[in-house]
């Protein structure tokens, strides 16, 4: 197995992207890597890695149109050693639209798919992990295209994470069948015909985290919105709690006392145990990780690319379809 | 003032709203009541109240065309009453399809305005108050509308919260001018055009509860969903804080020497605090209480309701707009 890893375009630099391959080395010797980059900025991974000198960057800021533009760039030379079967996936923290622009261009979207989906595992009070999309690939879809996505939710759930019947929903704005607008109408009535989904109907934001379902279909306007939604809150009701602890010498005591079940909750919703979102419905694995991504986060990143190939992600999704 | 109110259809039947006029009642012996729904069970309130009785239940679950159909519930009544002067404003517990049906058809929207917003208030880490609209009134909406909403939310601002530049920003799915689907793109330019607009541009879900924009512009579809991902989300971490706490008896006996800055911090997201949403572009001051409130939240309804009526907001939001 030989992972392409976009080394460039996070906010961490490529310093974060050094270490989290030092630490997958240590513990997964038999991965082998291409990374791409600045050469000076990876002078450390020689011993162990194939590095392939880039000249550009592509920044977090860039749209889809800087793929042509930028063609010397850490993600779009990634990108093209996959397409030549040099490396078997790819996993970048740069800009997401530029990410999908390339992987649309030059490793393309399953045959009768209209659009990937960018997809995410969270965790869930009952201590399954449910996935969601599309969370950010699209600003709009189709009803036909939801439809796809239920095919493509199934498909992932059923092949990475082994569940038999994966309970798959629709996020729309009410419990009951007939809500929505047209698009999220029509979508219900196509999902529900698909005999071999097991569909369980709408799921409203409030139960999102809840656990009763496998697979949440929504479209990428909504999805991101929902997604960011619960970042948001968590982050708001973490501060509030930090309050608590601090308002005085005994809430500083508690906080002490309670440290690593407090340790142990914040980790529960931590993004960066769960590594970074899938483009599925791309050829090949195309793992994005967050921005952000510190360490942790990208060791993460590049271990679930580790797993959706060796699981042949993509080819046991395509047969599924 | 004389305050319609719709006594039946909420989850906790008439009990929780008998109880919440007694409330009120005491604190604001000024102001009059007229209850609508089955005298039997509003007995207790004849001393002080006018009742109004009435034969028909407009369930939780009744959609648009029941309004026609249960002309005699409790609801309709309600309505009809503030169509006639002969009260200031309702509150109701019922079906949100409903009471927006029965409130455009009888009460009508403000001249110009297409479609009435659902505008919900709450709470900011910088101890703020900000507007959210629509939260569900639409399943869709088009840019022109979303401008509409713009306009109403400043008036909204301005007149409830006595905000001279309320910071109005669009819900979105990137901060950038350019994100979003072709409607979202189009009601930013629109919005940005309003000359006596403080529009703030685009805001992402995860920075809603930060208290850095007064109010917020969305469709019914991702403001609902965005609405009820917020409720979903403190949910889910309050049983997770929940379960730190009962983890031990340490953790219990910390539990108790916090007691009240948690409670502090639970009632901070506490919609029972706010008491409900207002149907905003409606010609009269029409609150949509929670279908599960109780005593405290239908009260805190009741008292925004009054004070709609008493700073006289749907004249002063018309002079605005």
């Amino acid at each position: 197995m030989n992972l392409a890893i976009d080394a460039m375009g996070g906010d961490g630099g490529s310093a974060v992207v050094v270490q989290a391959i030092k630490n997958v080395h240590s513990t997964h010797p038999d991965i082998r890597f291409t990374v791409f980059g600045n050469q000076e900025e990876l002078k450390d991974l020689t011993s162990f890695c194939t590095i392939v000198h880039t000249t550009q960057v592509m920044s977090m800021e860039e749209g889809p149109l800087a793929v042509r533009r930028k063609s010397d760039s850490s993600m779009i030379k990634a990108i093209e050693s996959v397409k030549q079967d040099q490396c078997d996936g790819i996993v970048s923290c740069g800009s997401t639209a530029a990410l999908l622009a390339a992987s649309l261009l030059i490793l393309r979207t399953f045959e009768n798919l209209e659009r990937p989906a960018l997809t995410i595992t969270f965790p869930t009070l009952k201590h399954t992990l449910c996935d969601m999309l599309d969370v950010g690939c699209n600003a709009e879809n189709s009803s036909e295209q939801l439809m796809q996505f239920a095919l493509m939710g199934h498909a992932y759930a059923k092949s990475v994470h082994n569940l038999e019947h994966p309970r798959i929903a629709l996020l729309n704005i009410g419990s009951e069948a007939k809500k929505g607008d047209p698009v999220h109408k029509d979508a219900f009535e196509k999902i529900k015909a698909l005999e071999h989904i097991n569909f369980v109907g709408n799921i409203e934001g409030r139960d999102l985290l809840n656990g009763d379902v496998d697979v949440i279909i929504t479209d990428g306007f909504s999805g991101n919105i929902a997604l960011k939604t619960i970042e948001g809150t968590i982050s708001a009701y973490s501060s509030l709690i930090k309050g608590v602890f601090k308002s005085s010498f005994v809430a500083k005591l508690c906080a002490l006392i309670l440290k690593t079940k407090l340790v142990d909750m914040k980790r529960y919703f931590d993004y960066r145990k769960y590594g970074g979102a899938i483009l599925a419905g791309i050829n090949r694995p195309v793992v994005k990780a967050h921005g952000s991504s510190d360490v942790e986060a990208f060791t993460n990143a590049i271990l679930l690319l580790h797993r959706l190939v060796d699981i042949e992600v993509v080819d046991r999704m395509k047969e599924l379809l």
